[in-house]
């Protein structure tokens, strides 16, 4: 349930945030509601139910000049999953809606449903049922996932403390650079069109990256069965807007040491050939669906040394503060306050 | 889930309905995928979980021209409920997406939840998340709705037998009556005028079952606890349409006695003042969100009896047939085959 904010007034959107938290009331079985990445239900006395939706529109989320339609399936479906990757829960049933405009063809269906089923087929999750429908203008799909722990467990973003460290599972930024290789590729203005000299193995990785994301299901299963984590969030947004999301739901404020954000050799290379900073396509990159969690001091060696025997890449990169302290960031000893973006997919 | 299928060619619906069922599979827990008002997932031994989803496409489903952002909430919750109740089950737990464009401005936004949230509170269900975006043309809404039934039962489309009666809840035809009215009083083409005179009272009737229609949960829930009905379908594409889908579930054919169809006054006056068959409103009217089922002959004498004490009403149709038979529509001792028609929202 990230929210994506490209192309429109953000106040509609804090609007909308009222609203729900305004209609949001107790009611029976419901663990948590609005404001978390998943909502959560007690479905027996030893078993939570995590749901979780996300609209994707065409020119906002996604291009089909620039991306295959097997992709925005396969990243819809992964967009969900990381949802539920992030509440420490296994993703289980999947319900899919389309508005399909006329400019979209049977082949164009076809390919979409094959990403989307290729990314259920890798998390042995099971598509349950939908809706159909035209479009006057634009292809939308929105995505229901059901996921359930089998004990009565989950990852929260509320539950940061001040001390405790902030880790993130894989390389940031890759997404973007990826989208930002395909815009390229295709632009027709001449003007745009940067000269991008580095190993075609880079470009496929970060390329790859943007188009066939990984959700961190094992990663966040473990650390919820474990109780490693304090709070969790997936990436969907970027480290910068994300982070803020945490630091919300759990009142504290946050402290990133720029150095140790971990960015990968691909990414690195592409920063330096379009002349920009890696941290930066580190702080806005959306998308790139890693795990952003907190852990208490005293679980940091054994969440680093799990880690490393299971094969997760988990890198501490801050530690959360007291709410007052904002969310601020550190490099070669200066302190700064981290800008407020959002991600704005192709723009 | 139902299918709406208005400014498409239909067979991009037969394909996705031919994909859907290629990548449904038996999965631990669930009881029903793709194919019936809702999938039905076992949740613990002694529940069932029962999801449904809409996408409401502006220009097909709804047109702000003719009726107001808080019906298009309202009726969007209720085409949700609907499904649900077509199952036998308690809707519960709501979840909200939204596609806005920027000609949606905030007082719209607000009209239709609070449209969304009337209907919820009338059930006493739960929004418990969502998703919001921009849109580049059109206001998209995608609900899904999760319901409950305590015991391992539900009404499904693929029980009814040869010999079953066929029953409906309610009247029939009286929302696309408030429609036409609804389209008559806000067209500008003088030629399209027609002038109808009948009862303010009619009018109002109709066209708040038109915009603030009642989808029948408690109907539904008595027909499943007491294990009346053989098969359920909720009516959303019209009588003709869904009776269909039931009969195809089913693998039976249908007889329906067209004078027994019931029709509320106030249609059967529309229908004299535009010079058409009240039959022919009620056979090809959608969204009146009426329970469509079937049950076995002994207990007919039952439903009968305890709907009258229940103040429910349902009417006895026609009957099952064999497959061979078709679906077939008798009159003053004629019978012909029953049009494939499919309701076409505000065309």
């Amino acid at each position: 349930m990230a929210r994506r904010l490209a192309n429109s007034p953000i106040q509609e959107f804090a609007l909308i945030r009222s609203l729900a938290g305004r209609y949001a009331r107790h009611t029976a079985g419901l663990v948590r509601g609005i404001g978390d990445d998943a909502a959560v239900i007690e479905t027996s006395a030893q078993a939570w139910w995590h749901l979780t939706t996300d609209l994707l529109a065409e020119g906002i989320h996604f291009d089909l000049k620039l991306v295959t339609p097997e992709s925005v399936g396969y990243r819809a479906a992964m967009a969900n999953f990381s949802d539920i990757a992030a509440m420490g829960a296994v993703p289980r049933y999947l319900l899919i809606s389309l508005a399909i405009p006329s400019t979209v063809n049977r082949s164009h269906i076809y390919e979409l449903y094959h990403g989307l089923m290729k990314a259920c087929r890798l998390y042995d999750v099971a598509l349950i049922g939908g809706d159909t429908s035209a479009s006057k203008a634009g292809l939308f799909l929105s995505i229901t996932l059901v996921g359930t722990t089998s004990g009565r467990r989950a990852l929260f973003r509320h539950g940061a403390k001040v001390g405790d460290h902030i880790y993130v599972s894989g390389t940031l930024g890759d997404s973007l650079a990826g989208l930002k290789l395909l815009m390229n590729s295709t632009t027709s203005q001449p003007s745009r069109k940067r000269k991008i000299e580095f190993s075609r193995s880079h470009r496929q990785f970060l390329v790859r990256r943007h188009s066939h994301p990984t959700a961190r299901v094992s990663e966040g299963r473990w650390l919820n069965d474990r109780r490693l984590a304090s709070s969790a969030i997936d990436l969907s947004d970027g480290l910068s807007g994300d982070l803020r999301h945490l630091c919300e739901e759990s009142r504290v404020g946050a402290e990133v040491e720029l150095d140790k954000l971990p960015i990968s050799p691909a990414c690195r290379a592409y920063a330096r050939t379009i002349g920009v900073s890696p941290i930066q396509l580190a702080l806005t990159g959306g998308e790139d669906y890693e795990l952003l969690f907190t852990a208490s001091p005293r679980n940091c060696e054994t969440i680093e040394r799990q880690a490393r025997t299971q094969g997760y890449r988990m890198t501490r990169i801050g530690t959360i503060q007291p709410e007052r302290f904002g969310i601020q960031m550190t490099s070669d000893g200066r302190t700064q306050p981290m800008p407020v973006t959002s991600y704005e997919h192709f723009r």
